[in-house]
């Protein structure tokens, strides 16, 4: 029996096998061939049996997804039934007498690098499908295995380095039942999706995995941060013993999935979830979402070669809209950059990226992207109450400058008789610290606030939010924090504005009695976690909640403020 | 004629011909070779031309500098001359059929990974020195010459695509007068030297500095940001008028160099320097400074393979004390991360360095480190009014945590017998946001407080100040930067303590007053920018500074901000 504690970032308890996925090395040297035939052979077959895999996942996708989305897929095989592209590799072999690994990616760059060139935009994109089918070429070169999430068919637990967002999409509608990785924090990706998916899930655990293999009996804790392999009958019997309490819990928690959010005196809090797929929201339905906080619209753009078009963002954004039947939707406009890599924008590398050139900043460099975007959501706000919200504001002139892209926008739409919702209210995320600090500037031209407590965290504490070495200094409860998210309140309430919370904190246990006594009215976190923020905001007063957190803001530390919290939990 | 416009970041006149710094391609490709013997020859005189090469530096070194300064050369002509090291790379060239170029880089990392195997603390550092003696070897074999900086006789402007800390020590002392780059803005680290040599630099040119040949005549304007290359007889006659008046105002300001910082009716305001080394303090009392607002001690720590002893920094400390006769002292505690490299500590890589392990993190990590530091400034105390400024705070449990080191190194010193001076005053870089937000309870438990605002700028507008992309959003009078900065300052002043500033910010023309008028009492820049800023303070009264900063704090955004800033400088 191995017993592994690490960062636990979604609960839950599950008992399954592990799937193992190993880091693959796609490192190529350029290695010197005598044998430039046989070479140019190993090169054709690689091309040969890619297209064999290609076709199939095409097959797979249009049975299983549906046939505009396995469409991608035949412009991969057709790219590799070019006879150009083919000869670019054996010629190359030829030529400089180097290996196909080699030739291959020399090909990959040539090919890309003419895309990019054009002036079209639909053909720049098309790079990255190069992209796409050299890497799957080269794989097969270097006798890399399919990706083993791919083909899951029993229940089982994922043991990996990291999980990609193509990762967690393939594990969608596959029986995994939780997983564990050796990297991230509780606001890496992986970990959002877990809570968003509502499967335990372990990160951070280092190489303290190493002894895991495929197929080892696991037990995984969520909340404990815990994952235990091979365990003994003893440590089975309590696992079941803890499930079977844990099911309880939830059956409590479920009978609150009905009522509003309001403390035991009757003040409202609306409690909403956040999404990241038109999809998430039905869960968001299901678990009395009050409406959707926080709609993270670059989840469209992420992991797939092109660009959506305004018609399937469109498409998205009504049935968000529609599936959460008059509820407030409230969607982030593109949000990239930072940890979230958009292939199709080839965005250059940055040496901070989190302090970088994304989100907001992107959108008004290229309003051709934004406009297509903000295109969209006028369109779909005609099926429900969406809401548009600006990322990473740090300033009244951003905001005026969106704005002024949403009226060039409208105007678009006007001249060409499309019909639209005009009446769409637009707020912004205050996760900035100057935004918290001039909040009562922003909130005259805002319709609502939206604190994002992950990066506002990291900023005003100059912390990475994923770097495990620095994590002691990420800590919600810093006395700075809840007074910039006092800050914020405060300037949103004199104004007669919203402020939500749609960051990890709005969802982390007992978080919400701190927030509400902040001032906050709106919380928005993953489904899984509303039940829960309902019952604890339903087991205390207001008065309560305002005195708790005034007993915080006057604290001089985060441990100070954690022990107060703590005791509050009776923990 | 060519004219090119970009950041000037030290102003300043200077006419000069070019010295172009190419940049040089180190990449190692694996290239198969057949003819071992030659191979091994080619890596066999690319060794002894290092030898050579590095004896020459030795006895320059020892001519010029010390002999203590050029024994790091004797530990790598040592290295090179012992046999193993030499034969590691020609029996990489045997066995693998290798390139001498790959045989080198595959030998400097055996041997690094070598010396970092070792427990002793001493063989660690090695591990630098095989990197620098591996690189020079590479740089032979690869014919790349010698850094044209180590040769310059004759009065140029260099032109270069960046400056590393390694390359503007080697401008020191030669008749460099001036300098532009490709890359880099008005904090990175060639620009804050720039200002400390009181030479003009302009950065941030891009490939407008492609047609720039060695020799060609060049005019530098460092105040407007430009240069012009190959001018016509005209513009000659401008600039040489431009540099009379320029020579006149700088006259003028010497009128200030011995008058207290005050505003015009008797508001005392400490006009003190920034240094990097002891050294420079002699320009900082030259120039009329009250004291050393920051002494930056990690340059002692940089562009070397080893830590510097207890005793050499000792001696650097009481240097710089015994220099500045009295005046006060401030030096800030290693400050390294970012973009600051420590060789000899081998940091991680990391996605946001900005946001990562860096200054009082390092330290509290590393107390090891931290105590020697601490040592040598207790020790040095003893000369003249030294205090201690540890940077990067975020809460005053990282301040209890290091004062508590301090605290041991007090302890040994006493158990050793060692004579130091326990009264030292202890303060802290108010520099990530929770610290202004949180400064009246930092306030009591600091001696002072010096408000960084590169690095407060940075976090609160969550903008990577050295990345070009984004450089539109760094705005020093972002209000809500400056409400910050009051409130710094309220706090500092409730409690007594002093609130400096040391941050490029202080020595911006006209910035005096706004900081004056924010409740700033000390202000620390590049010693050529303290009679202006004396001068500027002369010019107005308390009350006019302080109506000047309240109609800055409410302003709704850096423009409108920036707009009566320029009114009110006439501009």
């Amino acid at each position: 029996m191995l017993k592994i504690k690490a960062i636990g970032v979604s609960e839950g308890l599950a008992r399954a096998k592990a799937l193992v996925i190993r880091d693959v090395d796609l490192t190529v040297v350029r290695n010197t061939v005598t044998d430039i035939e046989a070479e140019q052979q190993r090169a054709l077959e690689a091309v040969e049996n890619a297209k064999a895999q290609i076709a199939a996942l095409r097959d797979e996708t249009e049975k299983n997804i549906g046939p505009k989305e396995a469409e991608i897929f035949d412009a991969h095989l057709m790219m590799l039934e070019d006879p150009d592209f083919v000869e670019g590799m054996t010629n190359e072999i030829a030529d400089e007498s180097v290996c196909a690994e080699f030739a291959c990616m020399v090909n990959c760059e040539n090919f890309q690098a003419m895309f990019r060139a054009m002036d079209d935009e639909y053909m720049q994109a098309r790079a990255a499908d190069i992209g796409d089918i050299s890497m799957r070429v080269l794989k097969n070169l270097k006798g890399i295995a399919e990706n083993p999430l791919d083909t899951i068919t029993e229940p089982c637990i994922v043991v990996a380095n990291d999980l990609t967002p193509s990762d967690t999409a393939k594990m969608g509608g596959k029986p995994v039942v939780g997983f564990i990785t050796k990297i991230g924090g509780r606001t890496s990706h992986s970990a959002i999706m877990a809570r968003s998916m509502g499967i335990p899930a372990v990160v951070g655990a280092g190489e303290k995995l190493d002894p895991i293999e495929d197929g080892m009996e696991l037990l995984i804790d969520g909340a404990a941060g815990e994952l235990i392999a091979q365990p003994d009958e003893e440590t089975l019997v309590k696992f079941a013993e803890k499930k079977a309490k844990d099911d309880e819990r939830r059956a409590m928690l479920a009978a609150f999935r009905d009522r509003p959010g309001e403390t035991s005196d009757g003040r409202r809090i609306i409690i909403e979830g956040n999404i990241g797929t038109p999809g998430d929201a039905v869960r968001v339905m299901e678990l009395g979402g009050e409406g959707v906080g926080l709609f993270r619209s670059e989840f469209l753009f992420m992991d797939r070669p092109d660009l959506p078009s305004e018609e399937e963002q469109f498409q998205a954004y009504k049935k968000a809209v529609e599936t959460m039947d008059g509820r407030p939707v409230i969607i982030r406009t593109l949000d990239i950059g930072g940890d979230k890599e958009v292939p199709a924008l080839d965005l250059e590398k940055e040496q901070n990226p989190f302090l970088g050139y994304r989100a907001i900043r992107i959108c008004l460099d290229r309003t051709d992207l934004f406009l297509v975007q903000l295109r969209a959501l006028l369109r779909a706000a005609r099926y429900g109450d969406l809401r548009i919200m600006f990322p990473m504001i740090s300033s009244v002139d951003e905001l005026r400058n969106a704005k002024q892209v949403l009226r060039e926008a409208r105007d678009l739409l006007d001249a060409e008789g499309v019909d639209y919702n005009p009446n769409v209210k637009v707020g912004i995320m205050v996760e900035i610290p100057v935004a918290a600090v001039c909040a009562d500037v922003l909130a005259q031209e805002a319709d609502f606030f939206s604190i994002g407590t992950n990066d506002l965290i990291q900023y005003s504490c100059a912390v990475d939010r994923i770097n495990e070495k620095i994590s002691y200094l990420y800590r919600p409860l810093h006395p700075g924090v809840l007074r910039l998210i006092a800050m914020t309140a405060k300037a949103a309430n004199e104004n007669g504005i919203e402020c939500g919370v749609c960051g990890e904190m709005a969802g982390t246990p007992g978080m919400a009695s701190v927030l509400c006594g902040l001032g906050v009215t709106n919380l928005s976190m993953s489904a899984s976690a509303m039940p829960a923020a309902k019952a604890d905001l339903a087991a205390h007063s207001y008065a309560e909640c305002r005195e708790l957190a005034q007993r915080l803001l006057k604290t001089a530390s985060a441990e100070e403020a954690e022990d107060i919290f703590a005791e509050w939990r009776g923990e």
